[in-house]
C-alpha cells in the first residue's frame, strides 16, 4: 500500500516543497535505479510546472554532487579560479580568460563538459589544435596547476553521475527549462570540479538558451545561492548574446581569434569581456578591488605575458600550435544586397550555419570538423555598401557549404539607418549579492 | 533537430491544446513504442497539471478506443444497456440492476474490468459463485443476450490496449487524478464494450476516489460529452459513498445481499439505487418516461421475475448457486462502547477492513477469498445501546481477522445525538444535459 516513489511524485505534483530528505530519495533512487525513468520524468515535469524554490535547488545540487566525487585541488596550494558560460555562439572567452588570469598571477583551472550546442564547446575548440590532450589524471592536473597556474580538462559524465542521468532524461522529455534544474545541473559540475571560486557568464539573447533577462537573473540568483551553500563563491554576469561574440564561429577559427585578442588585436567585444571576466576571477581569488584586478589583467595583455601563457599552456597539454597554421577550407560568401547598416546578425542562425558547415554536433557521437565554421566581416552597427562582404562560411563539402551559406545569409539584416546602441554587459552580481 | 515527441510534450507543458492529430501521435506512439514510457509519463504529468479540455478528452477517448476493437453487439437486435460505477465499498448494484432490467423487458450487457480497489470488482463477486464463467466468446455473449437479455463478462486488458498501457503508467507516476484522463479511460472501455447506452453511477464521498462533488460533476460532464461524440448515450448519477452501500462488503457476502434485495428484502439503499439505475437504463433503451420505467422495474422486483432472471443468468453462465450455501468464516465482532446514534461508518475503513480480511486485492495477481469481508449490523442513523453489535469481519485467518476487526472498529463513530439526514442521490443528468 505504501509507495515511496508514488508519494514523492504526488507531493511535488500537489505543489509541496521537496525537502532535503525527499530530494535525497529522488536522486538516490534515480542513481540506484529504484526510481524508474518514467517516474523520474513525471517528477521532473511536476518540477518544471511547479518550479523549484531556492532551498529545493540547493538540496538538488547537493544531492547531484554527492552522487559522485568532489575533486580535491587543495594540493595546488592557492585558489583555483574557474569561469563558466551558459553557452553562446562564438564564445571563445575561456581561451583568453585562462591565460589572462594566469599571467596576472592567478591560478585558472576549469573542468569542462562536451558541447552539444550549435558549435563545439571549449574542449572541441582546444582539440582543434593537433595533439592537445583534454584528459589529464588528477595528479597531472594538480601538477600543471602548480607549475603554470593554468589548465582546462574534460569532466567525465561519471563525475556527477546523477546529473548525467537526469540530464539525458530532461533532454528527451521537454523538462530542461526550469531555472532551479538548470542552476543545480550547472553548479553541481562546478562544485564537483574542485575549484575555489567561479565566475558565471550567463548569456541572454536570441543566440542563448535564455532570451529573457528576468529568467537569467533568477538563474544567476540560484547559482549564487548554491555556490554560497557549497563554499564556492560565485559571481554572475549577464551578457548579451543577440549577435555572436567576435567574428569567428567554429573551433579552430575561434582559437585563432582568441590568439589575435591575446596579441593585442581581435574584436573589441571578445577583448572587453575577457578582461572583465579575468578581473572578476582574480577578485574572487583574493585579488582585491575590481579596478586593481582590471589593471593587472590589462597589463598582462598589453605586455605579451598572456600570449606567452597561452603558448605554454597549449604546449604543456601536448598541443602543436602555430598561429595560422591550419588547413583552410573553401568559402561560401554572403554579400550585402543593399547599402546601409547591419542592424541584425542573428547569433542563433550564425551558429546554425557554422553547425551545418561542420563545426558542431547534432548528436553526442558526431565528430566536429576543426576548421569549419563561419567568419563575420561585419558586425551589428557596421556600415556596408551594396555587394560588400557580410560574412562567409567554411566547409569541406560543397553541399554543406551551400546550405550553411543560405542560413548565414538569413542571419543578416541591413537597414538604411544605424541600430540603437546595445550594452554588452547587462548585469553583474557578486557572491554575497541576492 | 526535429523531435516530434519532445515537441508534443513541450506543447502541453506550455499550456497548449492537444488537437486530434497530436492526440493521435501520442496514443499511437505509446502503443507502437516510439513514445518511450518516460516521455509518456512526462506528458501525463503535464496533462494532470495543465488539465484536459472537453475536446482533448474526447480526442483521447477516441484514440484509446481506436487502439483496440469496438465490440459489435448489433446482432443482438435491440439496445444493449450497460451500467458502470466509478467504484465504491459494498457496491453490488450490478447484480441487482442486471436482473431488474432484463426482467422489465430490457437487455442488460456489461463488460467489466478486474477490481483493484479495497474490495473485489463485479467479476470477483460473480466468481464467488462456484462455476461462474466470466470469459465468454463474442458469439456466446451475443447468443446469451439474445436468449435471456442478460450477461456480464470480463473485458480483456487487450480490449483497449492503449488504456491498459497508459493506466499502468499513471498508476505508478501519480498521474491518475485528472478528470479528463479518468473520463477517457472509463468511457473508452464502455465504448469498446459495444453497448448501446450506459448509466454511470459516479460515487462521491470518503469511500470513493472522488470526495468532491464539483470534481464528480466535471467527470460526469466529460463522460456524457465523450458518450455523445461516440454515439453512446450516457446518463450520469452522482451518489453518496460516505458509508458503504448496504450491510455486506465482500464478494460472496454481497451476492447474498443482492439476492435478498431481489427477493424483496435487503437494505433500503441498495434496493432504492438499484431500482433507480435500472429505470434509467430502460429509459436510455427507449423505455419512455422515467416514471413508467420505474413502475416496470418495481413490478419486476415485487412479482419475483427479477429473482428468476438472476437464477437463470447465473445458471446460463455456469454458476452453481443456492442462496446461503457457502462456507461461513469465523467472525470478529465490533460492539458499541457507548449508547447513542451511529453518526459515521467510514466506507474507506470498512473497505480496508474487508480487504485485510481477504476480500480484496493489494496487487493485480492476488487471489481473493470469496467468503471473507465485513457485515454491518448498524448503519449511519441507527440507534445503538452500549455493547450492541455494530458490525463484524469474516476471515479465514485469525491474525487477519484481528487486524481487520481493529480497522472496522475505527470506522464507526457513536454520538449522543442523531446525524443530519443525508441524500443518497446527489445529482442526475441525462445524455443531452451539459
Amino acid at each position: 500500500m505504501i509507495d515511496i516513489v508514488h508519494d514523492l511524485i504526488a507531493w511535488k505534483r500537489d505543489g509541496h516543497e521537496l525537502d532535503a530528505a525527499r530530494m535525497h530519495e529522488f536522486v538516490t533512487g534515480v542513481v540506484e535505479g529504484w526510481v524508474a525513468p518514467y517516474q523520474a520524468s513525471a517528477l521532473l515535469m511536476a518540477i518544471v510546472l511547479r518550479g523549484l524554490s531556492e532551498a529545493e535547488t540547493i538540496a538538488l545540487a547537493t544531492e547531484l554532487v554527492n552522487s559522485g566525487r568532489r575533486y580535491d585541488l587543495s594540493a595546488v596550494g592557492r585558489p583555483v579560479l574557474d569561469k563558466h558560460s551558459s553557452g553562446g555562439v562564438g564564445d571563445k572567452l575561456t581561451l583568453v580568460v585562462g591565460p589572462l588570469v594566469a599571467a596576472a598571477g592567478g591560478c585558472f583551472g576549469k573542468m569542462s563538459g562536451r558541447g552539444l550546442g550549435h558549435t563545439g564547446g571549449t574542449l572541441d575548440k582546444l582539440e582543434s589544435i593537433p595533439g592537445f590532450r583534454v584528459s589529464l589524471s588528477h595528479g597531472e592536473l594538480v601538477r600543471q596547476l602548480e607549475r603554470i597556474g593554468l589548465a582546462v580538462v574534460g569532466l567525465s559524465p561519471r563525475g556527477v553521475p546523477a546529473d548525467h542521468l537526469l540530464y539525458s532524461l530532461r533532454d528527451v522529455t521537454a523538462t530542461v527549462d526550469e531555472p532551479g534544474l538548470i542552476a543545480a545541473s550547472m553548479m553541481s559540475k562546478k562544485i564537483a570540479g574542485g575549484s575555489s571560486a567561479v565566475v558565471l557568464d550567463l548569456k541572454v539573447g536570441s543566440g542563448a538558451f535564455m532570451s529573457d533577462l528576468d529568467q537569467a537573473e533568477e538563474l544567476g540568483r540560484l547559482c549564487r545561492a548554491i555556490g554560497a551553500a557549497a563554499g564556492l563563491p560565485t559571481t554572475t554576469l549577464m551578457t548579451a548574446m543577440d549577435e555572436p561574440l567576435g567574428t569567428a564561429v567554429g573551433n579552430r577559427l575561434e582559437v585563432e581569434e582568441a590568439w589575435s585578442v591575446l596579441t593585442g588585436e581581435g574584436p573589441q567585444d571578445v577583448r572587453e569581456l575577457s578582461l572583465l571576466l579575468a578581473a572578476e576571477a582574480l577578485v574572487l581569488g583574493g585579488g582585491g578591488e575590481l579596478v586593481t584586478a582590471r589593471e593587472r589583467v590589462e597589463a598582462a595583455l598589453s605586455d605579451g605575458r598572456a600570449a606567452e601563457y597561452f603558448d605554454r599552456w597549449v604546449h604543456v597539454q601536448g598541443g602543436r600550435w602555430r598561429p595560422g597554421e591550419y588547413q583552410r577550407l573553401a568559402r561560401g560568401e554572403v554579400r550585402a544586397e543593399q547599402a546601409g547598416y547591419v542592424v541584425r546578425c542573428d547569433a542563433r542562425l550564425v551558429g546554425r550555419a557554422a553547425q551545418l558547415a561542420g563545426a558542431g554536433r547534432q548528436r553526442a557521437e558526431d565528430m566536429v570538423e576543426p576548421a569549419a565554421g563561419a567568419l563575420l566581416a561585419r558586425k551589428v552597427g557596421d556600415q556596408v555598401e551594396t555587394g560588400e562582404l557580410l560574412g562567409s562560411v567554411l566547409a569541406r563539402d560543397g553541399d554543406r557549404r551551400e546550405s550553411a551559406r543560405a542560413v548565414l545569409a538569413g542571419a543578416f539584416t541591413v537597414a538604411p539607418g544605424p541600430p540603437p546602441p546595445a550594452a554588452l554587459v547587462l548585469d553583474r552580481r557578486g557572491p554575497k549579492e541576492s
